[in-house]
């Protein structure tokens, strides 16, 4: 927005700088509006000390699953109801199910506001899911759609003060990454997950360039189902390759953050709606605790806190 | 478009109806066009004889991978280059990678018409891999775009004569699916892909409800990494649990494909560019035959042949 403060005598000389227009009050024109929206925006993320988006190239690499233990590992962590997940994947929201608030609904609040709904640790969630009847309901909508619902998740929900706001994107580089780019210039930055096949390899390039041309700060790479422990016999598997991910980011320059092993209890964890982080004695937790600790340092670094 | 045929002695008249256009041959309007692009889509459409899309509601459940292994299966099986790939995955494109056709690139035909790649037994493939310089570069591209480049997928590829087209959409129900189910109108159904873990189960239903409310007929559900075997061991082990797909399928009164249990094999063989189901001795190329032989059913119990 330009620093042009045009007093408008009437609609017809309306640029849009409704906060310095003298009719205001009674104007009912379609910019007005989207002015409040904008301002409401604003006011919701100036409450938000930290917003970091969750991104992948391609889809099953367990975005879902790295976000859901970010916010928990994060609200452990000092910051009890202080944590927020924007589930911003319209068509398949996993973030609920994976914070074991399946089958929740959104509460109305005033003034057309709604009430995130909160789990364990006061991590206070919005999603798609909380307006759906069913699971079998799907969100059949092209991009302008989306852009609006991840924009009213931003602006209509009742976030108030939050330390940590983490976004779960779906994959891929079409509108929801870049209306989230659009709508919170802010962004700390992104995570980048991927697993170890080639071919998620390929795909999470596309990702890193992504965040590069659109200008939003890479706070590293994570790579997930990296290698398996038999549990019967002990033995070692890389049922999906492993090592990928570090390749990738020493070959884009990009931080690496870690990697976290196939292991079927976050399977088990994920499917009852409780992070794996919260069992601090299994591989998987001691891995993801040292990514928790990079992105610290990561955000202590860039903005101080 | 209807049978009402105008014929227009002036732009002004215009309804659209070029084929009974008295001014179509001077005429420079943008729905002229158009009309041109629609009767090339139909053209090429016409020469196809079975279409069939493969979707998820969640990604990574291997839909690439079904996709790339039923082209394969086919072509086996008597319709050597009769086989072609549209690869709608437009952030994602991962089919030329598992057909082992990276680093292809497209040939322009006369009258900007594109020749499809070839790999192994003349399936033909168009993605959007073809077109891109390199891994890295994105495409970050709306909801428009990405329908404009599967349409010229379709009417300006030199498909010619096919048996059948698979068509591998990326997950969720926005932009491409909509896009793909509203350009070809005689898809003869879509397979749907999921895996074993209950957030995808729950997503699957999404896939499962959207192809009915759009009217796309359902061939079947498909499980895909439904159990492992360790090959030190001999253990089974259930990393994604198993058997949720048929559960699904019976629930929401859809057929079931079969379930394709995990084998590094697969991941291996994905990687080198060579569908499993070349390796006609391993579980997963069995259980995958068996899905192959319930869509042929499914086929000839709908449209014949």
């Amino acid at each position: 927005m330009t620093n042009i403060t045009k007093q408008a005598d009437s609609q017809d000389q309306c640029e849009g700088e409704c906060d310095s227009c003298k009719i205001t009050e009674d104007c009912n024109d379609q910019r007005k509006k989207q002015f409040e929206e904008q301002q409401r925006l604003k006011l919701q993320l100036g409450r938000i000390k930290h917003k970091i988006a969750i991104i992948s190239g391609k889809g099953g690499v367990g975005k879902s699953t790295v976000t859901s233990n970010l916010a928990m590992a994060f609200a452990m962590q000092g910051h009890k109801n202080k944590v927020g997940v924007l589930d911003a994947d319209i068509h398949g929201p996993c973030i609920p199910k994976m914070l074991g608030l399946k089958g929740k609904m959104f509460v109305g609040g005033p003034g057309g506001l709604l009430f995130p709904v909160t789990g364990k640790l006061g991590i206070k969630v919005a999603s798609m899911d909380f307006l759906l009847p069913n699971d079998e309901a799907p969100v059949i909508w092209r991009g302008p759609l989306k852009m609006r619902a991840i924009q009213q998740f931003i602006s209509d929900v009742t976030w108030g003060e939050l330390d940590y706001l983490f976004i779960d994107l779906p994959p891929g580089t079409g509108d929801e990454p870049l209306s989230v780019a659009q709508l919170i210039p802010d962004l700390d930055g992104v995570v980048i997950v991927t697993m170890p096949s080639e071919v998620s390899q390929a795909v999470v390039k596309k990702a890193v360039t992504f965040a590069k041309q659109i200008g939003v700060p890479i706070i590293g790479i994570v790579e997930n189902m990296s290698g398996f422990i038999c549990p019967d016999c002990g033995a070692h598997l890389n049922i999906f390759k492993t090592g990928g991910g570090k390749k990738i980011a020493e070959d884009l320059s990009v931080p690496y953050l870690g990697s976290i092993p196939i292991d079927p209890n976050v399977c088990n964890d994920s499917d009852n709606g409780v992070p794996f982080i919260t069992e601090k004695e299994t591989s998987a937790s001691k891995a993801f605790q040292e990514i928790v600790e990079k992105i610290i340092e990561f955000l202590a670094l860039h903005n101080g806190n």
